[in-house]
């Protein structure tokens, strides 16, 4: 087992990372205070590996909370299901609530367990690539609202995060290659020498190696909780982690949630990101494709489905955190290994860029 | 203009505290960041206050929102209702909401800025003596739940409180006196000196001298700041400003929320915390009958309605904050001006002081 430690000051916590981490109930023992457990997962999961995370905390009083699976459900009316079964077993503020599934159980759970009683004990269980190497990690946590993702949340740390890598085994190829967006992107912002191993291993990595696996999962963890650890609340660098998601977001919010996954659209919306840095005069042509090659191995789509047009996603991304006073930002790359801060774009550029990979 | 500090790091912030401040233009602009700025209010503070709040802020965007006056609205719906017109107006993460109300207001409002894209910058406005003194310093915010009051929320700071003791000109006796009740508490917990003050100013605090509620506005909120910056998240000595209010709470929710004041119940908390110190050996019969009479002399109700029977109370207080693994705690008197932190009691003793203050 490997672990990295986040570091926030009395807010700091561990990622575990190993095989089989699950059935350690020592792990789960270290950062529970008291009886009252809360476990909630999704209908996906709870058949795989709900009973192994029960078993692990056989020591405590435990209520299951099984949700149903999507980022559809990703809203504050599901955060309520969460609350009244808390109150209905009178869970108090010094219980612990485990987040066991993928992004979106994380940040809807994480949410939860931050508004609280203003706050209880939290733990992630991430149960896919993309929440193992991203969402699992740094606090963001929160829930979507019908004009905009992720709108209403608060940053809120884990007690731990428990990143048990056999449970990719039963992970399906797309939901792999969803997580393999977020692990790219971490090569582009600010770690070429990664970035330049993803090009050569890829293969080994859809193909579910353990070793290559687990070797991007850590470097992706430690990529994060570097900057986590440099501006844990996004004031500054930890925006240079939205690459491609300002386009991911906008497609997911167009397409209705649920229509594609999270990886999906930022792999799509790093290729954007891309052809807008090139625009812009920071990367050149061979620099674009190397990226649009790199997502392709990935078995990841590298242009959006066609149902949106130029002013529908200028609307969504009106509406996007990265915004100041109404005014579209976005995250670029001033060359293979390092982006930019959040910089408004000419409005032409932009439009030829989201032509490009828009309805013809 | 008294201006206090609530030390917190790079979370501190003033409260500006004098007459005619809600006039004053330059103390929003120190504090808000960008064009957009939201104020909410409700419908009985909007007439009184509104227009002026609105000519300080002419250099801004601003989008009103006016809520429906009440306890029984301070739930995750009207928080939704903001979030809704938040979305609506595009509001970005640089914006400002303004909290132009008491406490239903400040809370509700302080958790919507919590929340709304993880957090964008707060302003109390305390129009209640209540919020002035109590709910607006501290950053607790929140909602209730039909199963327990605040359950839902987040320790959230303001950037300041502008506190204008000119609109308490404006304020009914009864909601005069339950700010009482919060007054009282603090002298009682840790302000001996305070507390005999009281005990012979009491009459000129309810004819509302404005000097004299200018001095108890300043010595409570100095009482509040100092007690948040020991201990923000109330992981120590912050619960003892909870006297009375876990009797308080139980009789809000068991006669349902907005039958009765928040100050009100906890004035009547207060009194059944001090009978209770009585029992377990702290306090004095003479103790406890100076504590009733200055309750009274407040004009607050020294004993509950009859509807809640013992039972419906027990039963009510087995889900609050406080409470370590289902096991009730209150705050306690260890002498007059002195508190002892959260602890269980013997239940025949609780019951004791039930039936005294319940249903014969």
């Amino acid at each position: 087992m490997e672990t990295l430690n986040v570091s926030l000051g009395e807010r700091s916590y561990p990622i575990y990372i190993g095989q089989n981490l699950i059935d350690q109930p020592d792990l789960f023992e270290r950062h529970i205070t008291s009886q009252q457990v809360m476990v909630v997962t999704n209908e996906t999961i709870a058949p795989l590996y709900l009973d192994r995370v029960l078993k692990s905390l056989a020591g405590f009083d435990v209520v299951t909370v099984v949700l149903p699976d999507g980022e559809e459900f990703k809203t504050l009316n599901t955060v309520e299901t969460v609350f009244n079964s808390l109150l209905e077993n009178r869970f108090s503020r010094n219980s612990s609530l485990i987040a066991l599934g993928g992004g979106v159980i994380g940040d809807l759970v994480g949410f939860a367990a931050a508004c609280y009683q203003r706050g209880i004990v939290f733990i992630q269980v991430p149960t896919t690539l993309l929440a193992q190497v991203d969402s699992s990690v740094g606090g963001k946590t929160g829930v979507n609202h019908p004009l905009g993702k992720n709108m209403i949340g608060a940053f809120y740390q884990p007690k731990c995060v428990i990143t048990d890598t056999c449970v990719l085994e039963s992970l399906d190829a797309r939901q792999l290659s969803a997580g393999l967006a977020e692990v790219i992107k971490y090569g582009l912002v600010r770690d070429a020498e990664f970035f330049i191993w993803l090009e050569t291993n890829m293969d080994a990595l859809t193909q579910r190696s353990p070793n290559d696996l687990a070797f991007a999962i850590e470097r992706s963890c430690s990529n994060k909780a570097d900057i986590v650890a440099e501006d844990e609340m996004e004031s500054g660098v930890r925006a240079i982690l939205n690459l491609g998601h300002t386009f991911g977001h906008a497609i997911e919010a167009g397409l209705g949630y649920g229509s594609i996954l999270h990886g999906e659209a930022v792999a799509i919306g790093i290729c954007q990101a891309s052809d807008l840095s090139r625009r812009m005069g920071f990367l050149n042509n061979d620099d674009v494709h190397r990226i649009e090659m790199i997502v392709q191995n990935a078995a990841l789509p590298t242009v959006p489905p066609k149902e949106l047009s130029v002013s529908q996603y200028l609307e969504i991304m009106a509406v996007d955190k990265k915004n100041i006073d109404g005014r579209i930002r976005f995250i670029l790359l001033e060359r293979l290994g390092r982006a930019k801060l959040p910089c408004s774009v000419e409005i032409d550029r932009l439009e030829a860029t989201l032509n490009e990979y828009g309805r013809s």
